[in-house]
């Protein structure tokens, strides 16, 4: 056993300029470049590569910082100038390039691919295969399920970058594309295989590429649930942000009211 | 070039506590955790991770059990705690998480994910960038191709695990997504692009999101084919598998014709 | 740092059969397989795989050719049997497969999936999740966005095989799904997830799954463009290639012409 840990000591190339906190836990192949600070109580997984350099003028030698307590997957690329607040975990295969910067405990699953030149709220969840373009702005607590891709060029190829704007606490389903310039409002449900453009009213469902109705119309009988998400899973989210998800609970819900009273024709579903 | 070979036997890490039959082939870097048997004449690439440790106590500790005869392609991650029956072959990239519990000869390809707790039956075949849920059950024989999604959240985000079932012999063409609790018959075709949900009849096509008509309208002139595809397609499966798959074959074409007589209105298409 | 340097050079598995140029930088644990040719100034990424072996007989034992310039980012994997005519260059996690042929500067982005015995032509840009399925022929300056499928299989599964064919200059967006022989034209635009089938119009825009117009009809007062995109978009290609974009897009501009004058009806949309 003792010969197996030499070697895994020996099956890695970290940068005597890195700097490391206490308790890292490095895996197999681990390579960490010279621009990068890794917290505390951090797990870097096998053949993850951090601090890989760009070619981008504005972040090349800015610092990758990965806070105390981040999970890092294996297979992981995450390059140098980009910033998270708190505790990051990335599921396997995941690519985040220079210049995001992300608050408190975003988790990102399998192969998804942050594409850089973005910022992130609190509290994200992606799943995975989620494609994130440069130019995005993701608020808090919002959820991109599977497949989602976030887009930025409105009429490809061309050298315009109109990122799009995604509300805290929205949700965008397995499949959803959000097209060039949208601006989906707090708490927008997306649902699957949608695209979204244009102004999407906060609280508002879009279905078949249009808003349909409020969000707290979302409920299930059978499961005892009703959006806004937050009456029934605030529970997976640290105690310390529930007071955050209250109120982003009630401005949601006063914004689904808002939107069936003002949109004309309103269609109708039970 | 013996200088070469001794450079891969170091460049790995095997714990004394896992099994390896004879003949196990290693790539370079694979790392195999203690709760791994792997039998005989397995190929394994490089990069692999194999019995990826879980947090989900139900699986926690239990063994990955990689049957005799197996490929596992690069950059492949397999938990701890699954089980599969014979060969199994994997792409490059895939990802199978703890608690899948899978039949003869699986093939997935490259970028799927198999978020584990789910059941798959034998010789199914899963292209790339394909989605299994936890809580999936598929059939024998089944056929995802590139993006299939199996989903499991009714009204995400909710605690609501609903699975889907996708029945022996179904067919679900690129960038399909199974919605929440759908029910696919025995033989079922999802064309390329659809959502399926609820109950899908055995031996249905569904077209942008409905059952249309009977599998057997499925045809070519041209090319002289027509399904069930176990009309033309038998013999990519070992012969050992030839008589179950004409007993399908009689079954999923017996569904075609009852769900063409029973469905109203009946949509006609050449 | 020396030590770190040492390690490294200990970390990969070189083929001594396999030729390698002057200036070529190879990554931690690269594997590099008896049949590959790399040309001078080269960049391997970390845990690259050149030169997997293929079973497929047409291929196994030909060489893959990496030309001089070329950037492999980290865990991709290159087939034996493929070419590329001048500096290729890959995101992280790509697979190319035996019998690819591609032509000057090909570029493709993270996680894409090419499946070989297919041909491409010079100056291709394919983004992220990108599949190019057996026997697909692109064309020169063609432009594949996210999630793009390039598929092969009429009546799936099945023994036939028919490859799509791309024309020079065309743009598939995000989602797009090419079915089995489908045949864009020269400059076609495919929008975001349609599919494209059948014989599609040179110059025409295809949305929601048929075309629609000429691409002359896109642009942005706002922001001063118009497609053909040869018009603002030329600078992103290196200047030897302009007398060829040029050509390309007087012919894109009469093909769009000629298909509003040919199509009936014609679907006017501002």
């Amino acid at each position: 056993v003792e010969d197996l840990k030499m070697q895994e000591a020996h099956m890695m190339s970290i940068s005597p300029r890195a700097q490391l906190g206490e308790r890292v836990r490095l895996g197999l192949g681990v390579r960490i470049y010279d621009h990068v600070k890794v917290g505390d109580d951090c797990e870097i997984g096998d053949f993850v590569i951090l601090g890989h350099p760009t070619q981008n003028a504005k972040w090349a030698g800015k610092t990758l910082q990965i806070p105390p307590g981040s999970v890092i997957r294996s297979h992981t690329v995450l390059y140098e100038g980009s910033r998270f607040t708190s505790s990051l975990e990335t599921g396997h295969h995941v690519v985040i390039r220079e210049g995001t910067e992300a608050g408190d405990n975003l988790r990102i699953g399998n192969y998804s691919d942050i594409e850089g030149d973005c910022t992130i709220g609190d509290y994200c969840r992606f799943h995975g295969y989620v494609h994130v373009g440069k130019g995005s702005r993701v608020g808090h607590f919002a959820r991109l399920y599977s497949l989602v891709t976030l887009t930025n060029d409105p009429l490809p190829p061309s050298h315009v970058l109109q990122g799009v704007s995604v509300g805290d606490g929205a949700v965008l389903c397995v499949g959803v594309t959000v097209l060039p310039g949208a601006d989906l409002g707090v708490g927008a449900f997306i649902c699957s295989g949608s695209q979204a453009k244009g102004k999407i009213a906060a609280g508002s469902v879009v279905l078949e590429n249009r808003p349909v109705f409020g969000i707290h119309r979302l409920r299930s009988l059978e499961h005892q649930i009703v959006h806004p998400w937050m009456n029934h899973f605030k529970d997976a989210y640290p105690e310390s942000a529930w007071e955050r998800l209250d109120k982003l609970k009630a401005e949601i819900l006063v914004s689904a009211k808002a939107f069936e009273r003002s949109s004309q024709p309103f269609i109708k579903r039970a």
